[in-house]
């Protein structure tokens, strides 16, 4: 199979509201980092695959434009779009072309400056991101009301409560809190959570990841290339994705993303990982797609860190908190961190790169014991999933 | 290095104004034929990338809505985009999954349903495909007047004259006429097109490639499965690729494409391709990006199938018609076959496999002698560039 790759270097911009930068600056800030980090120079990059959504602002070529701004022009590009998946899927890919042997370091960057278009502009270009000419221009579904759905339905299913949900905000603004990066900075109390107003009920403002600007960067290299660059390579033990349905209608039940289990068996059945529901003990720390609360607690079901219906109970009792069965978004997730779009998925994989080498903040340090970490990115209302293992162990002979 | 991988299906759509079609539909056209010409079922492709600029319509997630409509769901799935240079990224892409080893099967599916937009409006959005803030915004440069800028430069420099221009126009539209998937199928007259009125001085109506849908797919398999699928495989010798500033007024010259020559440098290096500006001896016949009758003089120069200035006198001279040095765009080219923007660059690899494989209208079928040919794909006004050689004999353990 394929050669081995590792993460060499990693940047992260802060997240929030940058009206302070243009897309080539806020680019540059997590380009510059991963560069540092990775002790290497513009011309050392071979191919940079760029991943945003875009349509924020008239401008069009994010790729050609954040790479002349940061010096990688000449060298070859393009942009890839997974909706919100769509830093996993630049991730991947750039992996793909370091392991087919076709260069030796490759560069995701990742970038959103969605505060370019005013907030109402922003909900309904999202809003299409589910099924257009169905359920967003007929019946006016967006983003909070999708996920209301599944909300519901795991409410009705399993006996859920909208409490049971406001504390995967508290745990996630805990962490957001302690993040210099993370757009909110800022623990809430579960009081705060259940008195926010509606957005879609059950959810409420604070069930909801912001809108958010910001950029992240990884660079990836062969193992013989590593060595050189590196003594502590992050290596990318697996990727699973998978695609599903776009149209909400056509789903057999909302209690789960069919892309994302599928999406999470792939990733484990490469790793050779098996251990029905515990698959948490494989790890020490998770990234998972918080677009909204219930989203995060079908994460843990659709990787079987908890069996369906059990997800909720890991809230509640802590269990995903540092010190519990498995910490998740330690960074403060999409909740708090925030959630630039074609960002987040590199943005994961920078901050459990960090997180294995154990150089975050103190007190949000995940311990390391397994070497082994997991980013769960979603795109759509589970329209495409992809989910990255990340491991200090080399993997054998490749994925 | 990567293991070496080929073309194992090609399916084309007919390309035109398709208000016939959906966009489901108009990529099902593609995607079946590449199926039947493959031997394979939907099951059988691992991942398929899909290179679509979109926004022409509010259907927003080409990827998942094409996938589903053509029975591709759950696969995993990006949408890749380089201007008009997405297919060759969709394509280098597909590849580099199948050479990596991740998958044995991918599918590169190119699509674009520009007319479902009013034209003033698709020519202001690609406009912005230049710089967006300074040229387009402030000088209102759409695409016809960067190449007008080439064209005038080209003719101050080298004494071509507007009729040599409309040259090229006259040999793809006599190729288009012979190509039932052409958007125009008829000829032009010198003329005719010398007659037509003006977009961009020097640059008429019959200078400029039309605004097209269409779709366009090839499968891509592993050595191993390729062998299995088909006796006579096309394989992807080598990709080069390139980019340049997004800012026309950064450009040196505008007589040249520094990316496209810099993607060319890079696949004939890898092909361990050399001979000065006589490159055309190795190939039995190209794909150009004819966006603009100009853009093919380019890119004869970029290619280094001609020395700089001397591009104009292959046209003179008929050398790119059957029979002369070497055959270009006998598909029609983006003038006349049409260029729905993401689909140009798979349909591009598409059409050479069957020039190969010598399954062509009579017609228009290169003699094929070398077993080589080679797609040359620009994005923007130069800001990106493939370069794709496919050869009918194996390379030599992958790219």
């Amino acid at each position: 199979m394929g050669r081995n790759v590792a993460v060499v270097g990693v940047g992260h911009s802060r997240y929030g509201v940058r009206s302070d930068v243009n897309i080539g600056e806020l680019a540059w800030e997590s380009i510059k980092k991963a560069l540092e980090d990775a002790n290497l120079e513009q011309k050392d990059i071979e191919y940079f695959i760029v991943s945003s959504v875009g349509g924020w602002s008239s401008e069009y070529l994010p790729a050609v434009v954040i790479g002349e701004y940061s010096g990688l022009t000449p060298k070859g590009t393009a942009r890839v779009e997974a909706a919100c998946a769509s830093g996993s899927a630049a991730v991947k890919l750039a992996y793909e072309m370091v392991s087919s042997g076709t260069v030796d370091i490759a560069m995701a960057v990742g970038l959103e400056k969605m505060n370019e278009s005013p907030t109402p502009v922003v909900v309904e270009f999202i809003g299409r991101a589910g099924n257009y000419f169905w359920e967003f221009h007929n019946f006016g579904l967006t983003f909070p009301g999708y996920y209301a759905l599944y909300a519901t339905a795991y409410m009705d299913k399993y006996g859920a409560t909208e409490e049971d949900f406001c504390k995967v905000a508290v745990k996630n603004h805990y962490y957001g809190a302690r993040n210099p990066k993370a757009h909110f900075q800022r623990e809430v109390t579960i009081e705060k959570c259940m008195t926010s107003r509606y957005i879609a009920w059950p959810l409420k403002l604070y069930d909801c990841s912001p809108i958010t600007d910001g950029s992240s960067a990884v660079i990836l290299a062969s193992e013989e290339v590593a060595k050189k660059l590196t003594d502590s390579p992050v290596w990318i033990e697996a990727v699973g994705e998978a695609s599903d349905t776009a149209n909400l209608s056509k789903r057999d039940d909302f209690t789960y993303l069919r892309a994302a289990r599928l999406a999470a068996e792939k990733a484990y059945k490469k790793a050779g990982l098996m251990d029905g529901y515990n698959m948490y003990k494989y790890f020490d720390v998770a990234e998972v797609h918080d677009c909204f609360t219930i989203a995060e607690v079908l994460a843990y079901e659709d990787l079987r860190f908890a069996e369906p219906g059990k997800g909720i109970e890991l809230v509640r009792n802590e269990e995903t908190y540092i010190g519990g069965k498995i910490p998740v978004n330690l960074s403060g997730g999409l909740k708090a961190k925030g959630h630039p779009i074609g960002a987040t998925g590199v943005g994961m994989v920078a901050e459990l790169t960090n997180q294995l080498l154990q150089r975050v903040e103190k007190d949000r340090q995940a311990p390391i014991k397994n070497g082994r970490a997991l980013a769960h990115n979603v795109g759509g209302t589970g329209h495409y999933a992809y989910v990255t293992i990340l491991s200090l162990s080399k993997p054998n002979g490749g994925v």
